[in-house]
């Protein structure tokens, strides 16, 4: 089924995810803070300038509130540094009860590389249940961040048997997530139950910046094994 | 080749390591702070009383710096938030060059469960950083932090292919933990590198307790796929 899907945050997650349910015939448009002409034709974050994406995607570009509202279905792309003010300038009330899917991870690249988790999001607590927090009406589910963007949108990149973790307080949110996900080429599927399982995914961040680290390549997941 | 080996701390995961070395033809000594009668015959952090341990496997009971001295190779297998304490009491002299296997996690059950990881061992550092800084002359290999203690001897209790996790500074160390984690059964081993991969490994405490909370078993690992 064909959706409007709402991305927010316009770097290379975003243009990733984006790009890709736009390609299986969903109507996305990307958010950003300031969509105007000049901060369009800047490269984003490892991405392409979003006049060129959308040209080469067919794909809108708006404001955070537009996207919101454009969306049946949001995904937050934004850095994890600043997920919850973009949150905020997106809006509770365009964002409503849809389902937001949290892609996000709080790094603090403050103090070099690697990076750490952000102190305020990485004890007793994590991004993606205080974006439930901040927005008690969203049925948000983590999902797509443990894993590099071009393995999000195809899960073949990685050979063999390897797994998409999940975690969100609404089986229905997380059905339909899934759904997507299969969409993307992924086979295996692990809900880690409601979402304080985001602790223990964000928590991922460390092992697969130390494997790309150690190994040269992004191309890596791991396995459940049980 | 059978060895002296000193294991730090008395709890479940000192006694699953140490007793099995001792029936693999080692010869183990546990060192705990105060090995007193009494002491011996208290139930230990999710073990039996070492009275009863030793009985049970043969192996030798004595303080920490007894331990250290008797071990040409030393595990650390206290707890977290205890760790540096006890190395301290362990004595650097008595440790000297000797590789340190590093299985203690730092997680902070101050705030109840989920425990979190300790702030002071979570940013920008790691309890294996630590250690290694705390023991210069040491060659710590952070190891078997990332399963249950039953797994950790014995690989086999988890169905299929998954792995071990290793990181440290000296290869040859590594080279003897993995021979050593050979006898335990393990047959994929993972080196994430110098001892600053002890941070991505320390981070898998998280998804490890959700899937034991989510599944109910402890008998899980992760498989890298690459």
């Amino acid at each position: 089924m064909n959706m409007k899907i709402g991305i927010l945050g316009g770097g290379m997650v975003a243009q990733a995810i984006g790009g890709k349910l736009q390609a299986l015939g969903h109507d996305v448009m990307i958010g950003i803070r300031n969509p105007d002409a000049g901060e369009l034709e800047k490269p984003r974050n490892g991405g392409k300038p979003l006049k060129e994406w959308a040209a080469t995607t067919g794909a809108k570009v708006g404001t955070l509130s537009a996207t919101a509202a454009h969306g049946e279905l949001l995904f937050n792309c934004t850095q994890g540094n600043g997920s919850i003010p973009a949150l905020k300038s997106a809006g509770a009330d365009a964002i409503g009860s849809k389902i937001l899917v949290d892609v996000a991870n709080p790094l603090d690249f403050s103090k070099g590389m690697p990076p750490s988790l952000l102190p305020e999001f990485a004890h007793g607590t994590s991004l993606g249940e205080e974006i439930q927090k901040l927005l008690p009406n969203a049925r948000v589910v983590k999902a797509f961040n443990t894993i590099a963007n071009a393995v999000m949108v195809d899960a073949s990149l990685v050979p063999g048997d390897h797994d998409l973790l999940i975690a969100g307080n609404d089986a229905a949110a997380k059905a339909e997530v899934s759904a997507l996900a299969k969409s993307f080429g992924w086979a295996s599927i692990v809900d880690l139950g409601d979402i304080v399982g985001a602790r223990s995914t964000e928590h991922l961040l460390p092992i697969w910046i130390r494997l790309w680290a150690t190994s040269g390549s992004a191309m890596h997941n791991i396995k459940i094994v049980r």
